[in-house]
Parts: structure tokens; C-alpha cells; sequence
């Protein structure tokens, strides 16, 4: 019965269309979009164009990069595939000739900014399954993944990574890695059984939508505020 | 003789406990004082929960990640033992909660601290000691593992490392890491054989009072003031 | 005929010494020039002599460690070599007795830095080309070893990267590193096979060369400026 449910929704979403070939199309939408935020970031500080690229880079690719190195898993993505580092490269230089058209599509970005770090989670959540089977690095890997790219576009920017202080985003990066690992090892028990499909998109889904909710809500996380007496 | 001696002393200090369990028992003292002080940093600069998270675990495992990953010894140690990646995040939390207590106590994070640095010395020093006969990969990743937690978390945090302005830290480290080394290759000759676990309470315990020492006295290294007269 | 005159510019050049010697000479001569100039600017920060010792390695052998864990590439050049790190060391000690010295030599350095660039771009390009057969892979590792140890030294002195905004430097990489590229593919063809050693003295010379023209002349990339309306 859920098995033809899950059919069902699956053949509505997407028809022939596999999962991961979804992850791949909506991996490359949020590497653009980070791309041309990074390189709004790299504007604001007077950059020139080797600046702006490598800030584009970095917010884009950082994050997965990071989470590569850290857990040995190579060759990384953009090293295997440089047709990203180009896409990159292109969106950020496209950027610098029109920054107050993207600026007016702000929210546009903020959607496709949501898109990105549901993607960038689960991706880092499936490299991280691998490492250790309590699923604890699947959810650190989903959690790199998704956030390390905005902190080092900070860092190189010489800034407190925005990150550290803003709406729900590392949250909603362990929320989703969680989830993937929880229905992962759901379906591996034998009366419930999911296809990696719907996992995947389940996941992206709810990353998806928490983050919406975060945004418009504004839901943050308790702040920590200490000034030392002495 | 010194055999007997070394027995006894060893017999005194652990008795059946071996080096390596001490290692691991300060090891984990060491990572939760570091997360503690990580977490206080990211408090000074009004981060969130995940910023404090964040920090702590920078200031704790940092070091020994970066070292992990510039040597190519994987898996990193948080990778095969998440449990201390929770320790650090209960410790950060644990922090928020009573900042002021933590910092009455700031003598006794002080030692905590200098503790830590050994530990984290000699260990660093054990993994670098495999990449290169001259023992030299020893000293470096000693420094390395000591003192990369701190360099981050201040990065992190958009300041100066304070590591390159205080008393004596990294040299600690590197006296801990050769003093581990030399007496490395003085019981690989025939006529004085160190047990490995001797070895290791020796440079753990003068690495300890070094640092004890540089902080009651204020030592430090000289300082180089440039200013460019063009 | 032209492999005669390859031999005898060849011949002129070095008389029986190879490239991969003059490669590594140059190499020497670069990370001592890098080790001192980031000597000076950890002295414009009032280091301690760590802090000097530990900026000085970073711009010397950061951009060649960052690639090499990018790329996954062990053991790093500094791992297998650690008299390099001596080397540096040494060179960075010495810069603190004689700053102004130093200073007063600083059209020496901004030719040996553009000699350090070119010779760390064609490292990085050898190294990157077995990584991807389309070659960006050594384009990505010229730029990454000629500009990440600025990149690093501004970092860990907490301010914005200079190379982001100064004249053409990591442009000077990317030249050298395609170059060599293209220079490679061309001798795989059959109709003109030029040797490694040729190769190498090209593509370093023309990157030198352009590197002394973009100082002199002040080439520089177009800047983004950016400030956001809302």
C-alpha cells in the first residue's frame, strides 16, 4: 500500500526523472546561486574580479570542500567535475555587470539560498553514512556541508560569520541530515521499506520548507551574550 | 636498575592503568576545558547556540584535524569517535548556562588548559613521528595539534590569534615534542631502554609544569615591532 | 631544426643542469623571498617570534599545502622535506634582526616574489594535470599554489586578502599555469615534440616576465564595487 503511495507521489513529482539526477539539477541551481551571493559579498568589499570569483567560489564549493577534506573523500566534487568551477566563474563575473537587477531578486535568492542548503545537506549526509555507522557523521556531514561555504566567504571577507548569529540555518542543515539518516535506517528494517528516492526527496522537502519558515518567521536559535566581569 | 626505578614510579603514579588510558582519560578533560573556553569566545561576541557549538568544537578538536589532514592520517579522531564531538557540544551548552561560574573557576581552566596542550603535545608528536625518521614531523605536529585549536577559534571570531602575542604556548609544545622524540631515539639504543608509557608521562609531565611555569612567571618570547618607514 | 634550436637555447640556459634541478633551486629562492616577506607583516602586527615563524611558513608553503590537500596529493612537499621548514624558519629569524634591511631591498623582493609566483604556478600545474585530463584541474593548481600563502599570511593578520585587490597576480598564475597546459598538449601532438625541460623554462619565464610588466606598468583586473540600496 505505501509502496504504491510512494510510487504514486513519486511518478506525479518527477515521472521518469531518478532522484539523484534531481539532486545533480538542484546541486548546480544552488552553486549558482550561492555563486552570485558570494560575489555580491566580494562587492561590497571592493574586490576585483580574481576577488569576486574566488569569493564565489568558496561560498559555493567551500562547504563540500570542507566536508571532502575532513572526512577523506576523494577526489573532491570540482575537482572531478570542473564544469562546476565554470559555472561558478560565470555566474559571479555575470554578477559584477548586473548586481541591482540580482539585488532586486532578492527574495528569489533567498528561495534558491533554502533550495541550496536542503541540497547541500543531504548531499553531505550521504558522503557522511559511510564513515560511521551511528549515522553521527551523516548529520556532520550535512551540517558542513550546508553552512562552511557562508563561513569561509566571511572569514575571507575578515568578518564574524553571519552564521554564528542569524535565523535558523545550521539547524535546519541538522534537521534535514537527521531525518535522511533517521528514514535511512528506517527502511532498512524489513516491514518498512523506502525506496532511496523518496528519502532523498522527503529530506529535501522538509529542509526546504523549515528554512522557508525560519526565514519568514524569523526563528533563531537562543543567543549567547558574556561579558567578562573581570 | 633504572628499569626498577622507572617500574616504581610508574607502579606509584597508575598502577595497573597504562600510559595510553591516561592518554585517552586526559584527552577528553583536555577537549571539554577547551570547549568550555571555546564556548565563553563565541559568548564575547554574541553568537548563537550553533556559534558557540561551532567555536568550542574548533577550539577543542581544531588542532588535531588540521594536523589529521595535513599528515593524511585519516580517519580523523571525531570521525571514529563521534561520542567526543557530544561531549564538546555538552560541555559549549553546559557553558552558556553558567558563564560566570566557569569563569570564577578561571585558575583552574588555566591548568585544565596547560594539561590539555601537553596532552594534545604528545599525542601530536606520536602521530607525526610515523612520516619521518628525523622526528622533525614529531615537532611540527606537536605544534600543530597544541596550538592550531586556539589560531582558529580566533580566526573564527575575525581577531589576531592570540597565541602569536602571549606567554609561552607554542614553544611549549615544541619542548614537548622533542623532549618525546629524543628520549624516542635514546631508548631505541641498546643500552637505555624507556618503556613506551615512561616516555610518555615524561614529556607529558614537564610539557605540564613548563606551561605552569610560563604563566606564573610570564614568560615569553621576544617580540618583533616593525613598522615600514616608506 | 627545431628541436636543434630548443637544444641550444636549452644549452645557453643551463648547460647539463635540468629543469626539475633549476625548478627546485628556484623553488628554494622563492619560499626563502615569501618566508620574509611574511616575517615582515606579522612584525607590522607585533608578533612574537612564533607568531613571525608560524606567518612566515603559512606564506611560504600555504598555497603548496592547501593544494596538495585539495587534491588529495600525500605526502605534502614540507612532510617529505621538513629542511624546508628549516629553511623558512631560519630565513624568518633572520628578517627580525635586520628589518629594515630587508626593507630597503624591497624591489629585490618584489622581483623575487614574482619569481616565487611563476615557479610555484608551474609546480601547481605539473601537480594538477594528473588529476583531470582536460587540464583545469593544473590551471586550478597554479593559481591555487601561486596565491593561497598571500591568501593565508592576510588571513591569520585578520584582514582582507591584498591579493583580492592589488595588480595582476593570481591572472599571472592562471597565464603561467594554462600556458604549460597548452604548451604540454601541443608536444603530446606528433608533429612538434618539445621536451618537459622546455616546457618548464617557458611557461616560468613568461609568467615572470609578466608579473615584472603588471608591477611596472600597474595592470590590474576591473574592481566590483557594490553597495547595496536597501
Amino acid at each position: 500500500m505505501l509502496q504504491i503511495l510512494e510510487e504514486l507521489i513519486w511518478g506525479i513529482c518527477l515521472g521518469n526523472l531518478g532522484a539523484k539526477m534531481l539532486l545533480t539539477t538542484l546541486y548546480i541551481i544552488g552553486i549558482t546561486a550561492e555563486g552570485m551571493t558570494g560575489a555580491l559579498a566580494a562587492g561590497r568589499h571592493n574586490m576585483d574580479w580574481f576577488g569576486v570569483i574566488f569569493i564565489a567560489c568558496v561560498t559555493a564549493i567551500g562547504g563540500g570542500s570542507i566536508r571532502d577534506v575532513l572526512f577523506g573523500h576523494y577526489p573532491l566534487t570540482w575537482v572531478a567535475h570542473p564544469e562546476y568551477l565554470a559555472i561558478i566563474c560565470i555566474a559571479a563575473i555575470l554578477t559584477t555587470k548586473i548586481p541591482y537587477f540580482v539585488e532586486r531578486f532578492e527574495r528569489t535568492f533567498l528561495v534558491l539560498d533554502a533550495l541550496g542548503l536542503a541540497v547541500f545537506s543531504v548531499i553531505g549526509a550521504r558522503v557522511g553514512l559511510e564513515l560511521h555507522p551511528s549515522g553521527a557523521m551523516a548529520v556532520a556531514g550535512a551540517v558542513i556541508t550546508g553552512v562552511f561555504g557562508g563561513i569561509l566567504r566571511d572569514i575571507f571577507c575578515a568578518r564574524i560569520p553571519l552564521v554564528f548569529q542569524k535565523e535558523l540555518y545550521a539547524s535546519i542543515s541538522l534537521l534535514t541530515g537527521s531525518l535522511y539518516v533517521i528514514l535511512e535506517f528506517v527502511s532498512q528494517k524489513d516491514y518498512w521499506i523506502l525506496s532511496e528516492n523518496f528519502i532523498i526527496m522527503v529530506a529535501l522537502f522538509v529542509g526546504f520548507v523549515a528554512r522557508l519558515i525560519a526565514i519568514r518567521y524569523h526563528l533563531g536559535l537562543p543567543t549567547f551574550k558574556y561579558t567578562p566581569k573581570s
